[in-house]
């Protein structure tokens, strides 16, 4: 076999420590109604020690080695060569990808998730409430906390809950108690429901439902986790980065010039692109790419502003590019991308010019979807199927120039469980969605008179 | 880290020839009204080049560079020691188990699927069909079509067409076009829905409708393939086996006490053990057990025969363990363990003395999944779990009797496309069914005029 596809690492060759971005670039504290938020105010919500993390300027931190053991359940994951989509593209551009589908949850999720299960549970902490929307996160929670002997509680959006009942088996089968949010267990629940008894739900209600949960247990014994968004999250996601740094040495790469990842929170795409946004700091030549649907164009269309990253405005204000929080995206199957804000890291690396966002509509996103799995193999979740269209696009402009550039994107998660949208593509039913300018302006009329970051 | 919980192999370890268990075990042939059937019988139904691969008596087979190439989209696939697994039971053996679940479709299905369209391929073929029951088996084969560039039919038994849409959907991201059974498109399939409008379907009747179509093609440019059962199948699966030996020998194991597959038709456990079946041959003390469900138990209570692999009744008799072709077993979630015979290799294998069958109930399996699934973290196909159930039998009983035994089990897929299983579990809604002496004997009275294997 003189083509090897897939560049593996040995556990022992994984990363030490994670890459803390924080350190290389200064982004507006989170804000409160006295002014910026000290460490300790966040105690009723997450454990000190991850505070720790999200207000740290250290540039490297240590991975503890029982996450490390955590990890290495699935980690490190292999990065493959894309030679048969090369092909069907007659590119001659080399494209790699980072396979986070290999977790047990399908997707890069749980790489944050053991790491805060395991903080949480050195804190002495029982119990993680969260919330969840199409169930990626949830589950991915769900399968941490079994792991490490916590408590779960999942908030799921309704309608979500009705409509995908298999994330909720699968939470259900790792320990997790998920309930249809808005619930009967939380007074914000309970007055949701009186006034609304047949809503939907949403994620900003399922937010409010998590965080109460957490922070009224008379115990103290019970925190809110979450996803993506916060610096800790992206913290967590840089081994992605890490190992690939290993793995294109060893594939023989000086370095990458193109990397490109989806974005709705931020996570994975931060997790692999952080390690080599150190590099262009450093003066290192490279094209970073963050990738969001038309549909939801946080990056590509919005202000970088002070806003709420929950709709019930429970939670700090935070500097990031936003929407509004008020803003509903339309029905796209990338449920994960479905975010009206941005990771401030990412956003605040964005108004420096680090990166250059992209936004591609779903059909040409579900193209790209069908054609990788026609030929790399596997079926991607509808999120990555937006860094698998950018990575098309990069592929075919190396093509015109005739450059054998090396493109790298995240395969963020497998979509064995979320087939409707492939359905749909495939019967046609699906449509694009454009967003007037008058929408996006409607909705950041809620945050006028909110404090501009300063930068 | 101290503890390394994944035995990997880089790409250029992979084995380069499959193990044939044939040249080390004599079966009695195929048998048709003239007698043994002939290698050119089958030219129809099989390439030639398949169909030599069914008859021959070499030990070691090549595996062509280009199967190679398929297979290393996602193999060499990683064994993981069970730490956590090993923990929670207090046992002290040590657990390897070998994780087939990384392919894209999830199982191991895919060893023989990419290697089945590869050799129609070469032999100038340009169409598949097969059958599918709870769907595992034609996803595989969509999934090594799409790769290979055939196309592919797939007959699914009408009740999981309707039932479990998501294998459907798979099959078509893949390309693969699945109708549920009995259709309209042969002539078998009109004639079963003129006089049973309303069947939900069977098995045997989908293996009609697709032989059907594959020998009826006017320009012969279609076959049949099919996933367990037969020698080539057994023998394109070795490859499990033969990593996992590269393997255990980097773990520093001289060898494995116990070995354990769950068993429907026999695949996934003929490619991890029958290398290993190789050395016990040779003298090595190894203790061998397929595992099947207690309402299925074609090893454990059926006889050594010659009977139908099909329903139908439309293809030769095979010497095997069989229940009788006639006979339903009850509806238990593992789907892919309901067939009433079983290879002739694993059947003559038994008969021989080489390997010591088992019989495990549903409830059972499912505790050891949920187990497994909240130690180790991968939640389990409903197949898998028999294997899972059996290895903790072992490793009770190691404990009981104080000994450091070393216990190997195949891994066959992940559940995340049968959680409903799960589901009824853990709501309590599962239940064991008992088989009666008399329902199995009644079964075999259709078979009682066949003539008995000479071994």
């Amino acid at each position: 076999m003189t083509k090897i596809r897939k560049i593996i690492l040995e556990e022992s060759e994984m990363p030490r420590q994670w890459y803390n971005l924080a350190a290389d670039l200064k982004t507006p504290p989170y804000m409160g109604p006295e002014g910026p938020v000290k460490p300790e105010e966040w105690g009723p919500v997450f454990p000190m020690n991850l505070v720790e993390q999200e207000y740290s300027q250290e540039r490297w931190i240590d991975i503890p080695e029982e996450v490390l053991g955590l990890l290495s359940r699935w980690r490190p994951s292999p990065l493959h060569r894309a030679y048969e989509l090369e092909k069907a593209i007659g590119t001659p551009a080399k494209i790699y990808y980072k396979n986070e589908s290999v977790s047990p949850a399908g997707s890069h999720k749980p790489n944050t998730a053991v790491a805060q299960a395991w903080y949480n549970k050195q804190f002495g902490i029982k119990k993680l409430t969260t919330e969840t929307g199409a169930g990626q996160w949830g589950s991915a929670l769900s399968f941490a906390c079994s792991l490490v002997g916590l408590e779960c509680k999942i908030f799921m959006v309704r309608i979500s809950f009705d409509q995908k009942p298999f994330r909720k088996l699968m939470m259900a089968t790792w320990g997790g108690n998920c309930v249809a949010s808005p619930s009967n267990e939380t007074k914000f629940g309970k007055s949701i429901l009186e006034k609304m008894p047949d809503t939907p739900g949403s994620l900003g209600m399922a937010i409010s439902e998590a965080i109460e949960q957490a922070v009224t247990d008379p115990k103290g014994e019970t925190r809110y986790s979450l996803g993506s968004v916060t610096n800790f999250v992206m913290l967590h996601q840089t081994i992605i980065g890490l190992e690939t740094k290993k793995q294109l040495e060893k594939a023989g790469e000086k370095k990458a010039d193109i990397i490109i990842g989806c974005a709705g929170g931020g996570s994975n795409f931060a997790g692999l692109a952080f390690p080599f946004v150190y590099d262009k700091i450093n003066g290192t030549d490279i094209e970073i790419i963050p990738v969001e649907p038309a549909s939801c164009p946080t990056m590509t269309r919005a202000p970088y502003v002070y806003d709420n990253g929950d709709t019930a405005m429970m939670v700090p204000l935070v500097a990031m590019h936003s929407l509004g929080h008020n803003f509903v995206p339309p029905p796209i199957h990338a449920g994960g991308l479905r975010y009206h804000g941005m990771s401030p890291l990412v956003s605040k690396a964005i108004i420096d010019g680090l990166m250059a966002p992209r936004s591609i509509h779903q059909i040409e996103c579900y193209e790209a979807g069908i054609l990788f799995a026609k030929t790399e193999g596997i079926i991607p979740a509808p999120e990555t199927t937006h860094a698998i269209a950018a990575t098309i696009q990069e592929a075919k402009k190396a093509k015109e120039e005739g450059k054998e550039k090396v493109i790298l994107f995240n395969f963020s998660g497998h979509g064995l469980m979320d087939l409707l949208g492939y359905d749909k593509f495939l019967n046609g039913e699906l449509k694009d969605y454009e967003l007037p300018d008058n929408i996006i302006k409607d909705n950041l009329e809620a945050i006028k008179d909110y404090p501009l970051p300063q930068v």
